[in-house]
């Protein structure tokens, strides 16, 4: 992964939070590998919608995908913003105030690609697949002409971001709260995959490839 | 819980997946129930900005908070949207094209409400904080004078909003490409509390209450 610094134009510049800001791309590449549903933001009639969509990225870009009918992936030509987000736990302190969440969040703003080229659609769609079903494009049916056609791929230049985390302790065990003699730490979140569930339809005999079943108990975010 | 239908404006009908749309308020709640991070999105200089922030709920509205200093927060009488999302697992269908994401998500679109008299934002404060970590409201320190002139709590009206679920296994089972013979069927995903872990500033015999430990290996999501 490179380390080129993310920009830091006005509006993805950090106004709060400063300490929890960071500005090296690995780790935009951290939070997007650990994740694989992002809120895309679009502006439609004024309003900003938010609308939680699968993706996967190269070096260059995040790809989201839709049908081309989607109101939220037809407007080409606009900002749009997609945040992916990682909760990694509460963070209990001994004032309500110094409560907080540790999390690890990356925040992209741009103008995204709308892919035309049938071959850039596929590239994009496998990248997508590999990262959300790692596997499923080799074993999978892949898209035919009809179903290529009917779906849309948008690619998200990745340099304009911001990122932020947090981890750790609450920030008061060495403030005058501590006296209170209150319990503090963190509660932390797990996410993990569970053994695969075989579709009630499916033929007897057929079993689940390996790229599947061993996700089980991996940790998703 | 009422069950007064979602009101179906233009902007909150669904337009596509109408089969997984949602029109009873119960669901609405189910998905709020389910998560504490929803993403905010807010127009900032003609970008949709979409920021993850904890809520909690109440029948009539979803409180957020923050600092007074964050621009997401100071542009009130703007329509702002917050969509909840919870994921619960992989749909991995024998085509690609028929893959998909078990998940339940609510956008709630609206002009936030931004409280101002110390006894609605403490009821704000009061209805998040016992929404992400129940029990904390009474156990930690509660917000100063100082602390609660620090924070915004905005109400957002649950009048306006969409849900959309999916369950279930892959919708390809009786369909031609069944006869390929591929494994099917869903790859579910969990989101649970492990136990939790001391601040390592905590003085020596403070044990952690019970209404944090019994939290943990249930599920959040």
């Amino acid at each position: 992964m490179s380390s080129t610094p993310l920009s830091g134009t006005e509006r993805t510049t950090l106004r709060r939070g400063k300490e929890k800001g960071r500005t090296d791309r690995r780790h935009l590449f951290e939070v997007l590998g650990a994740a694989f549903v992002c809120h895309l933001g679009v502006i439609v009639d004024d309003v900003p919608l938010v609308v939680p969509t699968i993706y996967g990225f190269d070096e260059q870009h995040l790809y989201v995908h839709g049908s081309v009918a989607s109101r939220s992936l037809t407007r080409a030509g606009t900002t749009v913003t997609a945040t992916v987000t990682v909760v990694d736990g509460l963070v209990l302190a001994r004032s309500l105030f110094e409560h907080s969440v540790n999390y690890r969040s990356a925040m992209i703003v741009g103008v995204p690609v709308v892919c035309t080229d049938p071959g850039d659609k596929l590239a994009g769609l496998r990248i997508i697949t590999e990262h959300v079903a790692p596997g499923q494009w080799d074993y999978a049916r892949r898209p035919d002409r009809r179903e290529l056609a009917a779906t849309t791929i948008l690619a998200l230049p990745l340099a304009e971001a911001s990122v932020k985390m947090r981890s750790g302790p609450p920030d008061d065990g060495a403030g005058p709260d501590a006296a209170l003699g209150l319990w503090a730490g963190e509660l932390p979140l797990h996410t993990g995959w569970r053994a695969p569930v075989p579709d009630p339809a499916l033929a007897a005999g057929i079993a689940a490839p390996d790229h599947i079943t061993r996700r089980s108990g991996a940790a998703a975010g």
